[in-house]
């Protein structure tokens, strides 16, 4: 088909009353879908169900270090949970803490701590400096930016490309001193699914920041969670920044949440010196430790790298096909209109749909008259405020196959719609 | 036997030589006894352990309001753990938020909160409000103080009494607009083990306070922990404080960590509003929800009230006869002499020892050298410093009841003759 920046309004008048006829179409099903939700199916939850499977009332508890689990103790977490996560992320298991359910309270906790109290002995709390200032890639993460703006901290939008940050823009802001850390997801990037390059982490680790208490979040929510053996690979951030010369750069974040159960999983924590032990100085006191007994579980339940890339693979299986749906459809239907352009990751749980400028809130205006929710416009970006109002999160993960292929359809004619609404008006 | 305060000087040198000579035999037993943790024992553990029967990979997962316990969602937590905790602790459930497997950490965090970002909508976070207070009643609990020491709150001690804390010099010290807070144990006191009177709790319901976001952190950490049918009674701090009009003079605290796993429990928030929206506009950016899983294990553990005290009973049928082993020997031995007195709980973890003004740390010094590891002298008082040097935490739940038995012989005859020394060298 002829892009529809090339049609003549008479094509494009055409075009509209057709594509109307299909959307009118549609409407007419009553639909009651969801594309927004970026959590896992109940086909994947089956998948780890027998990790309940590993402890009961007559297990042996015994463990590594010979730790009682069933009692109070043990700050870091248990040893096979933290050779586990070295396994995953590179970094010494020396230099990991293992936390609770959700990795999204350690960051949270985390930056609360360099707010109140500073991100270093040496450093003032960040309230206490003005105006503080973080570089959030976008699209990012809405929770991310949740966090900054709880607690009043400044966001300034950082373009995504397709290797990670526009580190040329980074650099250049990072000259400011208020401008206190950035955000990351680094690989499988929430949501474009980017992975970021060497350069990109070798940039990141190098660079010379005004502040002595920037701090890069590190946010690995998708370390693991490749659709197939040919995953991307990731530097590891902790050793480069090390090999930089900043080791106090970055602290890295993961967790289980997509791994086994998103509410029930373990998360972890990585850092370099000084950020370990100023982080332990806190947790100390915050905390006697996390959950050991789930910790026994996870570790049990893996063994080893081995064991959950097994896992993952299984995953991958059922997560697979819901990605194919959607970018088959694209493919077919969306390319060469010249009124969308979207990603195609090689793993983790989002794709990142860009349409015409100005027109991705019809699209979801349309979709959700249409029975279909997407997520909100605007959460990929720091205040909910797309500034080109073009960007659109798709969460594949959590339809069925059948209701994702209908999902698709219904948004790929509100795209057409709402573009054709605009060439229109032009 | 005499008083030590009434014997001669020869009688005090003829006692310190039998003392001596019994304390030189205890050494050269070469002990290593400890009675300084406050945790659950081994057969405590054993109570609880068919709790990690209740679910697994075939187990169905449904529940009251039928939310996918194995994945994310649910920030209050689930329904059936809201209902159970508010039968333990008296409040509405709707005025309940479940947490992870700390109570410790939700009191750190809701302190973080009013140090970071105030106590409420309208006032200033205690951080920019220059050098802010907190009432400790003393003995406490060394990690209460350790939160308020990592914020850099200044401390108050205000003396126990056996209803409480003494109110006198509380009412008088909130007048102080400076004064933010109070850390309370109003059950089975950490360590003293007595429990807030009716006219106590009322008190601190409806007594004037000159800052506006003074705040009760209300730490019931033990308000099930009854070792028999007669258990102590406590009022409803929540209710308390709607009646006598200040709803949100007060945040409660409670666990499982000495129910079920020290480690691997749930912990719960109960607060009035405005409190309640004011805690939760914090948690939803913290985390998306705590672990269900964990929730549901437990609710449907217990089923009820009457569940939860059965096992209770269970707990308690160990943990009596421990404290009855420290409590026949001090009464056999300590009583009268005019040099110790002691708490009886009813139930809780602790025994709160006060020796002779000038004596805990000889006492402590004497204890280690002879192979028994008490609670640290000050530990029980905010930054270590026992203004008195007489106060000794006794956790009786951890050793077996021969080490105990031991360790508490050990602890009389160490205790005689630090009061021994003091009296003859004075």
């Amino acid at each position: 088909m002829k892009k529809y920046t090339e049609m003549s309004r008479e094509e494009l008048l055409a075009e509209q009353s057709a594509v109307k006829a299909q959307y009118d179409a549609y409407k007419a099903e009553g639909l009651s879908l969801n594309m927004a939700r970026g959590k896992p199916s109940k086909e994947q939850e089956k998948v780890s169900l027998p990790v309940l499977d590993v402890l009961n009332s007559k297990s042996d508890f015994s463990n590594d270090e010979n730790v009682d689990v069933l009692n109070y103790g043990n700050l870091e977490g248990l040893k096979e949970c933290r050779m586990f996560y070295s396994d995953l992320l590179g970094a010494d298991p020396d230099k990991i803490i293992i936390g609770g359910n959700s990795s999204l309270s350690l960051m949270f906790d985390y930056i609360m701590q360099c707010y109140a109290k500073g991100a270093s002995e040496e450093t003032e709390p960040w309230i206490l400096q003005g105006d503080v200032k973080f570089l959030c890639p976008v699209p990012g993460y809405d929770r991310h930016f949740g966090i900054l703006e709880y607690m009043g901290i400044d966001m300034i939008n950082v373009p995504m490309t397709d290797e990670g940050p526009d580190m040329d823009v980074v650099e250049e802001l990072v000259k400011d001193p208020m401008v206190k850390g950035m955000f990351c997801v680094p690989k499988y990037s929430n949501p474009t699914g980017c992975t970021y390059s060497d350069d990109v982490v070798r940039r990141i680790a190098a660079m010379d920041t005004a502040a002595p208490d920037f701090r890069v979040i590190w946010d690995n929510a998708y370390c693991i969670h490749d659709f197939d053996e040919h995953g991307d690979t990731l530097l590891d951030i902790i050793n480069e920044t090390v090999k930089a010369g900043h080791p106090e750069r970055a602290v890295e974040f993961a967790s289980t949440s997509k791994v086994t159960f998103s509410g029930s999983g373990i998360s972890v924590i990585a850092a370099n010196e000084p950020n370990y032990s100023w982080i332990k100085k806190r947790l100390v006191k915050q905390t006697i430790g996390s959950d050991k007994i789930n910790q026994l579980r996870h570790s049990r339940y893996f063994q080893n790298f081995k064991g959950v890339h097994r896992h993952m693979m299984a995953l991958a299986a059922i997560i697979k096909p819901h990605f194919d749906v959607v970018l088959t459809k694209f493919d077919e239907e969306l390319d060469g209109l010249g009124i969308a352009r979207w990603t195609k990751p090689n793993g983790g749980y989002f794709i990142s749909l860009d349409v015409m400028e100005g027109c991705a809130q019809r699209t979801w205006d349309l979709c959700k008259e249409a029975g279909v929710t997407l997520t909100n416009c605007g959460a990929t970006f720091p205040y909910g405020k797309d500034p080109k109002d073009e960007n659109i999160r798709i969460a594949p993960t959590y339809p069925s196959l059948e209701e994702l292929a209908k999902a698709t359809d219904v948004l790929m004619t509100s795209i057409k719609l709402a573009c054709l609404e605009k060439l229109l008006a032009a």
